[in-house]
């Protein structure tokens, strides 16, 4: 009576079982991708004299040998900060080289001056850049020496997170990124101190490579990101760098980014807060050497669909203080904007959210917050269900408007589990949502409150 | 630079400013009012035999001697309980003469049996009131006993609040009817228990009671409430019954009972849910004899809007685990709508309320959440600032879309106290909401989770 059959409610995720494999490098996996990262002390916290025992990196740079395609997507929050205001300029030029970024001070709502800060820390970067690196001399862009010219600060993009409110400590910055410059290079260790430099209240780094065909060409892609708190993205979640070597135009590789992020970091939510910084770059320089006829197949797509929504799931596996990852399905809607509503208004409940924290299978405070969203719902068709992750077998808590004699410890076997997925089907249409959500949690609290008798943790 | 004078953010609150005075008696203090409760193990933690010590009452009634005019705004929930739905309609006749009341079972998500246990209830509230008690023997009513008329089911509304999708114990309920109406009484300390057999989570009761002149006529009116969690009303907030002595008409009635709730209950947020059986139930039996033509004047509506803002007001300081009472002036929008949203979206932020419960004057956190919501926001105009409560002293930290200078000691002083109230003004328009509101804390978290290990505290 109310086990069933999930694959009415499971998303399309047919096209992710496209044949790539997972390799290590990160963003430097693909070819003609260094970074590097140093420690310049953005926070103020100790002598500013570089990098100190124990403090992770707080500034990086990532570099293509070649211009590179660029794709980027930035928050939809009206308070934007200066360098997000900064990158989506750039990113409208189709071509970038390098990206600078920092964590410690978001330099959002800090007026004029951050938008003059966040351009001097790109032209600082091309300078540094120019002076100490040579792409030349780098193996794979021997062949292809024509196509290297002088970076400009316009071929710079920028991402600042931390702090709101708070002047950029530009000196900080500059000497970062003139130590910062000469150690760029193409290695593994530099990607994961460069996924390590960008973690703000992470709990650990976020990375991933993939390598997959086209045509006879191998293609390989590379991404990163950082996100915890303030995590529900409306455009795109917190930062995301993503390399890749594939042949692509720019207006494919837009397209393809928005279709990705659609699919992956607009799924996600924490805590329902958008931040002022949001940002996810995606840079190709091509030198897979695939021919660009063929990318026109999914390969690609599917490629950065999975990377990215690997990268939005880790975030909300790190999000602030929780302890449950559930993947809520909504399916049944009248369309899907519907049921991506629905599925906001439950996993921003507080008391939903508080109820996954104690494993609780409280469908009752699932019920009423589909109740209170702007979808149409009849509760007298509604069925609310939980299953172990991926599994088929539904237990229904509630089915057709009726609560079902479910033994309530059955449900609370799956609810208590680290990860479960949960199935809403308001009966009404054919609307389908998936949203990766967390709990809410005691620590989310702690950690976020701040201490009035510690200065350094007030503030804007 | 940073201070201002508070006057053009304050809400119009002058007509909260004539003279009534505050007096005992709660809901009995309007004369021709009656009440009792009892304990009938609702929850069915215990026995079942009766009240036992320490368990606070479950069930109770409110009685009017004569056919009170009645009022009553219930929820906008889509999955609305029984209860609030027999009384949405019960109400539509303008005239009830009783209100039965449980906590421990909310009688939602219990599909058509929860209607007909609803509909039970006023019949069996009827019938045992009609038994045992005569108001021809109520000295108010010895002049009017023309008016009396045996109660019937119709004559009664019915509340129910308490756990979602469990059937209603009818047993226990009918035993507590029965149990309850020979206790029916006009006494303080009837109305006292009626206050808190009526709480679920909340921790202390809530009532008021106010004395007024209508012309040369005394009038009386009091009110009870309840709620804790579950807080954001769309329409009225939890369970609020007010009571009334004065002679009004049905129309006036409910135009009054509107504007009070919009500037009071349908202005407070502790945690953004909106529950499936918020009511707020107004009964004028007119035994005051004012007349009729003097009600217009505006004493009634202000002493109606302070009953229920003063009730509004408890529920915010008695939130689930809360700790600070913010009052979110927004001004300087383009209208007042707008100048909601973006409170509801300031107030309801996870990071903002989590920074309220450290004390943090964590202003970047409301630019961010001003910018994510839908209102218009300018981020080059915003004023953000901080004050004790009801001072006309604000301290600014971020003004015409800059920080200022001010201390952050100075501004964490203010913030860190257990009242505060902060002003934002948009710069756009003449539009202004005030909203109270409520901080986020572990308390809340662990309150609301449950526990897999005890059964009691699981389900809908």
């Amino acid at each position: 009576m109310y086990e069933s059959d999930a694959r009415s409610f499971r998303d399309r995720r047919a096209d992710l079982k496209i044949s790539f494999r997972k390799i290590p490098g990160s963003i430097c996996a693909p070819r003609g991708f260094k970074c590097a990262s140093v420690f310049c002390d953005i926070k103020k916290l100790g002598t500013g004299k570089g990098s100190e025992k124990g403090r992770k990196d707080d500034l990086a740079l990532i570099i293509s040998d070649v211009p590179a395609v660029v794709a980027g997507m930035f928050t939809r929050n009206q308070v934007c900060a200066a360098p997000a205001k900064v990158s989506r300029q750039r990113a409208k030029k189709n071509f970038a080289r390098a990206i600078v970024v920092n964590s410690g001070n978001a330099n959002a709502a800090t007026g004029s001056q951050g938008m003059r800060d966040a351009e001097a820390m790109t032209r600082l970067t091309a300078d540094a850049v120019a002076a100490v690196y040579d792409p030349r001399k780098s193996k794979e862009t021997a062949l292809i020496e024509r196509r290297y010219r002088r970076i400009s600060a316009t071929d710079v993009l920028v991402c600042s997170t931390g702090r709101i409110g708070v002047a950029m400590p530009m000196k900080n910055i500059e000497r970062g990124i003139r130590a910062c410059a000469p150690r760029i290079a193409r290695s593994t260790s530099n990607a994961r101190k460069v996924a390590e430099a960008i973690m703000t209240t992470d709990t650990r780094r976020k990375e991933i490579a993939v390598e997959f065909k086209i045509g006879k060409s191998t293609v390989r892609m590379g991404g990163i990101c950082k996100g915890a708190g303030m995590i529900q993205p409306g455009m795109a979640t917190m930062l995301a760098f993503i390399t890749t070597d594939a042949v692509i135009d720019p207006a494919s590789l837009n397209r393809a980014l928005k279709i990705a992020v659609g699919q992956s970091f607009n799924r996600i939510t924490v805590d329902g807060d958008m931040s002022t910084n949001d940002s996810v770059i995606v840079l190709a320089n091509g030198l897979a050497k695939n021919s660009k006829s063929e990318i026109r197949n999914s390969k690609f797509q599917s490629a950065l669909n999975f990377v990215c929504l690997e990268l939005a799931k880790m975030i909300v596996r790190d999000g602030e203080g929780t302890s449950r990852f559930i993947a809520l399905h909504v399916g049944g809607a009248p369309n899907d904007r519907e049921a991506e509503i629905a599925a906001r208004s439950i996993a921003n409940s507080s008391l939903v959210r508080t109820s996954w924290c104690g494993g609780d299978p409280n469908w009752g405070r699932i019920l009423c917050a589909l109740g209170y969203s702007k979808a149409s719902v009849d509760e007298t068709k509604v069925d609310v269900g939980y299953a172990a992750p991926d599994k088929r077998k539904i237990l229904f808590a509630f089915r057709h408007g009726r609560p079902t004699n479910v033994a309530l410890k059955d449900l609370a076997k799956i609810s208590s589990a680290p990860e479960f997925d949960l199935h809403i089907d308001l009966h009404l249409g054919r609307g389908a949502f998936t949203l990766y959500a967390a709990d809410l949690t005691e620590n989310y609290v702690m950690f976020n409150k701040g201490d009035v008798n510690d200065p350094t943790t007030l503030g804007g």
